[in-house]
């Protein structure tokens, strides 16, 4: 019988803390529709300075918060986006920015690291005076920490770049940061710094962060009038958010910290994986809090059996391909879960392989 | 100097009641984008037993609710929704139906009642085996009770008159909610009955019934498998959505029963105003909990000097039209309240008319 | 046994006179899409000439004109456009400005003379900065001569008034004048003039003026760049369309001026047919090509009954609804095929009353 | 001073022959979009057979033809289409699909002969059931010949192959068969076998085949019904189009069996121009009518400078990079005109090069 369930999912399955549920049942809310919610008036005035924008706004969610800055960025008809092959925008977002936004994604090779090589977005920029058969580029989008790699981070020398090759034609710039504090600390470069060169940067509350519903987008004040009025369109203007943002508030104040012991404890999970028989992670590729097992080819067991087997344990992870699994760790995650989970690992492979 | 707020813009900005804060500060959540919220779980379901629908789906907002409905009916490229030149979906959702869902609109005429003429639904549908240049009309939508004529009721014959005619010509009918309990209350029809003919219906917690944040749209279980991968798309897909379904569960059982009250002191303020030399109120519009208030022709004042005056007094109601203001009551509103409006607004009469 | 053929379905149906035909025989081509048919230069700038506008383009059909006109216009996501409910746009076009482009129709009565009241124009117009939840109001489409009307004609002075509405809330405004060369002639205008205050204007060349396919659209340098790159992105970019636009020259040079006697021929079967027991026409609505037909109530025939004796001696025309017949005039009908039709419904109307 | 015209450009550059000319001036004609014309209904009809396929749909151009096609496969909002990273409807095409059509694209790397590896092809099928953040994968588009490889050809084999990936998935497959009479032709397999596993197939007549404007394309007749109602709302439905389906059918007639010439007089340019020091052609890749030229490193010429030295000797081709040309054969070019452009370009070559 289970007696304990460690949830390594995602780090969105965290849940709000004692101090986040205080907050929000005293948070101070008025209709934010209407303009007046001050708990999300702190929030977004924190969100900006944090992220050194003009101005800042809640949403429900990260898809919500990528959709709206491609959107906004892309409003003209005929437009076309460069970004990552293997991104989250592009593989888990529904492909809503062709479905929804009728925006053209044109995609280039995601490295292991998550960059795009420079090189390789410039030419696929495309310019309609040059053609008549050419949609027009007008953004790049880059993911930081890059979730499909593993939580890699990209460099603020690399996206800084990027930023330089946006402004040379013209584009913008975006950042879908639903982990930029994990790079941020991983990094040791200030938030703010790590963004510098983004138009928009999307940031996710619900995630490591542990708010229990949210994302915030940054950007010009110019954008973010225009984000507001997307928002509504798509049906993301919710009334008394007080309650969500106070929440995020602590989130912000109480949980940024704690990402560096996220990442330390990641290390050792993944360490400890590799070193179990039939498994194999990449030591490069662990940067913060997410690893991607990967069991070696020859082996008797499988994704689904390991998977099968830890749940029993109360041992919750996501297969991500048949010889693949994937773990994300967060502040809820002890060092003790941590033990528990590479015991049970060891045990799986155990069983499967006949020792 | 301002020593209260009575806030009639909209019943939107109800503010969640101390049950509500304690039932979030406890409430029970998951990831409900995993799909294991258990308070979500427990709304959704209370929410189709209600509705006396399959299913039901928890949204951010209205709007979303609105929008997910119109584009799960209308799936396919080139389809076409019958609905009221005067209704929420097509003045106040930035189109979104149209310029998100690529959906055609046909507006029929809204009579003062909220109805559109039957015959007149029934003549604008439009099927293309009938000619290639017409779209394929696929839904009907109503709204009950219908904002725009006064918060006025669609009786449940009307309903089921229309739902005859979307049956007949295999089209589906959805109902705009917002306020169907303000509907069902008024018109003594269990709400249930009222949405029968409907194969969707959205309905919003956080207007009358307090919610902080929050809509539900119910169907058939096929309906909402579709609606919930189209929430995910527009970024409606949110994590612990438990704390907002905890105070939506506190909403439908203690909040319902309150909205007849509030329709009786709808009555008295509307009542009132109407006998204000210079206003006009039409009783018959008056059915829930809105009032439109007619600053009679010759007037010496407008509704922008009444709206002046009377938010310098502590309350706030939305201007219309030149001519024309509307207010909205809610339970937060109390009999003394409505006293107080009402001679704020004699004042405000008296002066202008310089008596 | 037929032996003649009268097909008054619509304007459209006209064939290339020999004239056109050796045009296109003879016409000299190149490659339009690389940009070098030089007949379709000639076509192009005879056309910008004659509307007064600066640029012009070829497009393969009316509905591809306005659809262009209107996306160019509302390139922007969130565009909405003011358009006469009866309008072609609104009702033969599939609804592709929104089910293609993403634009929301904002409809305004059409009274029976084809115009909408300025002042419900102006009233519709919506402004994003006065409301979080309103799509931006871009456009306004007018139809001149308006079909669905019968062909009645806007006269400049309206156009104008209607001009200077959009340039006030700085709004483009657009033309649909597929029989832009009817009114022209109906109201003795010249037809640069009659669309002087038009931002674009789309004119068809395979209605009256006989030419086999095509359209063409004007306005502004910027605005036909823009429009180039649509009419790629939407499949008409055709190569050696120097054949098409040779027939077009001749239609231009030949056929213009027959439109007078088309309308007095119109003139005379519209007079004929109001004499006929048991029918109606509007003699006010006859200002060019188009004759609606009602059945008058109490009749014992039907549109269907008298569609079907025609056809069977050769008459071809359009039922409108269960009482109603349109009949289109154009130079390939000659006074004997008027007579003739006048006989023939004069038969018809006798045998199903009885006389 | 020029005294001869040599256009390589493209093969959409063909002026159409005397026998075309003839048969526009000639043709029966009557209004296709009331569904008459009986030139238009024998082209569409011979399309259908030599395709064996039920139905056809004669276009304006075979950018409409994809974008109809790709469509009408994915009808429903939230569908995602495989195709190649390199081929024409995702370079060259505008991005009409998502900008258009909402459609997502999801592309898979075109090897050098114009292929996708089947196994990526399936590896990156998405079925909703499988995650709600995936859209549906609904379809598969090839492209045969492919333009972008240098018109090499799919065989029937790997067409085959796909077919049965596609079926396996319950998908449909499109094949751009703008030149599919080349690959026909040079694969020596009839081009209803060749296409015998597609769904849907989009054949260009004015590019090798000489007509001058037009595309057809073939499927099921329910397939072709969808076709035509969407081809009205972009803008494609025509007239008296049997102007150009004369010129098209005298296409089918006279000049498919010239293409075998046409690549054979390639394949001679091809190897005389791999012969000139600082130029290289890949021998493989020219298996039709297209040849990339490379422009060998270290030379002292560029793309751009040979381009405008044949330019003057009245030779016209495309530039592709800077250092790649693109010479693209037609029955219009001559032996003669061969042996003159490898001349002249022997010439550019030495001059540059300083022999």
């Amino acid at each position: 019988m289970v007696t304990r369930t460690v949830d390594l999912r995602s780090d969105t399955v965290t849940k709000p803390t004692e101090a986040m549920r205080a907050a929000m049942a005293s948070a101070e809310v008025d209709d934010d529709v209407l303009g007046n919610d001050p708990t999300a008036f702190l929030l977004e005035t924190e969100m900006a300075k944090i992220m050194g924008k003009e101005a800042a706004l809640f949403v429900p969610s990260g898809t919500m918060g990528n959709l709206i800055c491609v959107l906004v960025h892309c409003d003209i008809r005929g437009s076309e986006v460069i970004l990552g092959d293997n991104c989250h925008i592009h593989i888990y977002e529904n492909g809503g920015i062709s479905t929804i936004g009728g925006v053209h994604p044109r995609t280039v090779k995601n490295n292991d690291d998550g960059t795009m090589d420079i090189d390789l977005i410039e030419a696929n920029i495309r310019n309609p005076r040059w053609d008549l058969m050419y949609p027009t580029t007008r953004l790049i989008c880059l993911e930081n920490s890059h979730a499909n790699s593993g939580g890699r981070c990209l460099s603020v020398e690399y996206t800084d770049r990027v930023g330089e090759v946006a402004k040379k034609h013209g584009l913008k710039l975006h950042i879908d940061g639903a982990r930029i504090f994990n790079a941020s600390i991983a990094l040791g470069v200030p938030v703010d710094r790590l963004v510098k060169a983004a138009d928009s940067v999307s940031v996710c509350l619900s995630k490591g962060l542990g708010a229990p519903v949210g994302s915030v987008i940054v950007g010009s004040k110019n954008f973010i009038t225009k984000a507001k009025r997307l928002r509504k369109t798509l049906g993301g203007g919710m009334r008394q958010i007080g309650i969500l943002c106070a929440a995020s508030l602590v989130a912000l104040k109480e949980n940024v910290g704690k990402l560096e012991s996220d990442h330390k404890k990641t290390r050792l999970l993944a360490d400890g994986l590799n070193e179990i028989e039939g498994l194999r992670v990449n030591p490069c590729s662990v940067e913060t809090n997410i690893i991607f097992i990967d069991i070696e080819e020859g082996s008797r067991t499988t994704a689904e059996k390991i998977c099968k087997y830890l749940e029993e344990r109360g041992i919750l992870l996501l297969q991500d391909k048949s010889s693949r699994l994937r773990v994300v760790l967060h502040f809820q995650i002890s060092s003790s879960d941590v033990q528990y989970t590479l015991s049970c690992f060891q045990q799986a492979l155990q069983i499967e392989n006949g020792n």
